[in-house]
């Protein structure tokens, strides 16, 4: 374990917690850039209550809406012209993931001449390396992909249908308003692809370590146990503000970096949905949940033991030995039971994807995460034959 | 759940980690106050090691060694002296829990010309409220207080020996450099106590939360499993280099925030302990130790279900309801025959206090650490008579 850590964004958590959002965005700027997605946050009212605040704080501000699911490059040149051309010194993310993500990379668009593309990784590679943001105040509204307290962010480029990341230090938001309310009114399906999204971090992780983070184990399974919890309570019951609490809380801590801490891990199975939800119109958690899955079957062919601690502490399950693969098998396929239990998709074709692509979708995700050797970064590393064998059992 | 949490920290991990100190106090000053403790730093070649890590990066240094086991505020007001005549302008920390509690105090005392036992709290008190401070630098040499990346500090008034503490986010290291190649020379009395007052950080917490705070619940557990699996190989053999990473690693992760966030904890066991070894010459976690088993059983009365999920999930320990006052006891029991094994005392007697002042060690801890209603802070409260109560019952 060799290591360097260090998240700053200090973060307000709780139910209420919005009411803080101008109080603290007046002590990074005088006007705000407010970046939002497809609309849900004007029909409930969040938005409204975000601008109230801002102008009780005396905080002037511009507005980018429209950000996609899968947030593209051009949504982002388009927030920084507008952040531009409005002045804006400080940006607040309000709204999921995507909003987030591409928040943070305008802030970082803002300051910069370049194309931001430049900025995204392909497979090693990064054009430009931002050193500075405008500062970033998040506000989530979907308890998910945790964004709003780490450093990374996924763009799609439109035009070559490669959806790929970035992750540099000067993307930490300043400050995150993690607010349960604001997730009441999500979806039920959407709540669910939120819980395999924030599960699907944790397994990425726990799985693609180096190993000897005992832990990092153990926070790992932490976080899994209570979204298997509060999950399907959250489901069930979206007014439930305890569950979307815990929810949520799980989801930020899922990939703030305490769980990955020192593990050195790789995130194979998002690099490939990556691709996936780049050339279909698919839900990112759904498209981790297809997948998921079917990636554990193979990656416990050659590490048998972390699959029988996960069957063991997760499930219960006794393994007769250190790398009994029955008890590997059985633990992903309680796993599995557990994805259809919240309805979401355990295979391709429920989600509509058939055999067409599968070479491309392995070409298309070597192309923006391939390691030294031209392999898909993970533990085991995946050659281009075996993403697409990955991927024909999840059919 | 309503919190904030920021703990802006930047953590270096890692065996060889120290021949990074120079450059990174370089970021952050020209000349250093190097502050060391009793001469163990200088007897294993660290304090050399360091000086020329800082030579090599061009940083001046002046020195302020000999800070005691319970550091004084007469040793913060000489060392705060010595970095002001010689114009320190960043603070090095290279010891242990009370070398690096000193040296946070230091920093902010540089800057303040009233007492510095003005910051300390007293009860619900504090005189100054410190804002600023010189930017410090923590170097730990035991894995114990995990003071390297907090925010607080203890400290005794040595005419009154009144020992209490100060937390403030001034007091934040800017950087924390955790070499465990640095532990491999503590002595096995040393590296129990470091165990059980890194395990009893973690057993405040988890008994003292609000509750309803499931994912932090499992980070304690993990880091109280983790502690109980590694910690006596560390103790077994000093030079296992593993052993001493998990144990400096859970030592730090007790008490950097991470399992505290949202749980509104108290340490009743902790304040307690203060006021003994404010009288005696007891080290901390030898104190902490001795009390800690009555405090749990003495708290167990009132949060039996506490108890009892500790038992549970720490011991495999199955209750047959979920308040099961036998199966908490067993749990206590359990953890109690752990501390022992590890040769760390249970009693008071065994580390050499009688009955001759409960009434003294109760009043003093009010004293310092009373809550609105004059009681000592905890779940559950505790008055005086329960102060005394709880240590016969440890004698």
């Amino acid at each position: 374990m060799n290591f360097e850590f260090h998240n700053p964004t200090r973060l307000i958590f709780g139910a209420g917690s919005l009411s803080k959002l101008g109080e603290v965005v007046a002590e990074h700027g005088k006007k705000a850039l407010i970046v939002t997605g497809g609309g849900s946050v004007k029909r409930s009212g969040t938005f409204d209550r975000a601008v109230e605040s801002l102008k009780d704080a005396g905080v002037l501000f511009a507005q980018c809406s429209g950000v996609e699911p899968n947030p593209r490059i051009s949504t982002v040149v388009r927030g920084a012209n507008i952040a531009r051309e409005e002045g804006c010194d400080v940006i607040v993310a309000l709204g999921g993931g995507s909003t987030m993500d591409a928040a943070k990379v305008m802030a970082a668009a803002v300051l910069y001449d370049g194309d931001p593309w430049n900025m995204i990784r392909h497979g090693q590679d990064q054009v430009y390396t931002p050193a500075k943001a405008l500062p970033v105040i998040t506000v989530p509204t979907l308890a998910a992909t945790g964004s709003e307290t780490n450093c990374g962010a996924v763009i799609t480029n439109e035009e070559t249908s490669v959806k790929s990341f970035v992750a540099d230090k000067c993307f930490y938001p300043r400050v995150a308003i993690v607010d349960p309310e604001l997730t009441l009114s999500v979806p039920k399906n959407q709540t669910a692809y939120g819980v395999c999204d924030l599960i699907t971090h944790v397994t990425e992780t726990y799985f693609n370590g180096i190993g000897g983070t005992p832990i990092q184990d153990r926070f790992a399974e932490g976080v899994i146990l209570t979204a298997m919890e509060w999950g399907p309570k959250a489901i069930a019951d979206g007014k439930n503000l305890e569950a979307r609490t815990q929810v949520q809380w799980a989801a930020l801590v899922a990939l703030n970096g305490w769980l990955q801490v020192g593990t050195d891990y790789r995130m194979p199975v998002h690099m490939i949905e990556h691709t996936l939800s780049a050339h279909h119109d698919v839900a990112h958690g759904a498209g981790l949940s297809a997948i998921n899955p079917s990636w554990m079957r193979f990656a416990a062919k050659s590490r048998p033991e972390r699959f029988v601690q996960f069957a063991q502490r997760i499930f219960g399950i006794v393994p007769k030995a250190p790398d009994d693969m029955d008890c590997a098998m059985k633990g992903i396929d309680r796993f599995e039971d557990f994805l259809r239990s919240i309805d979401c998709p355990t295979s391709l074709s429920e989600i509509g994807i058939g055999d067409e692509l599968l070479s491309r979708y392995a070409d298309d995700t070597l192309l923006v995460a391939k390691d030294e050797n031209g392999n898909l970064s993970g533990r085991p590393a995946m050659n281009r034959d075996d993403i697409i064998e990955m991927l024909r059992a999840a059919l």
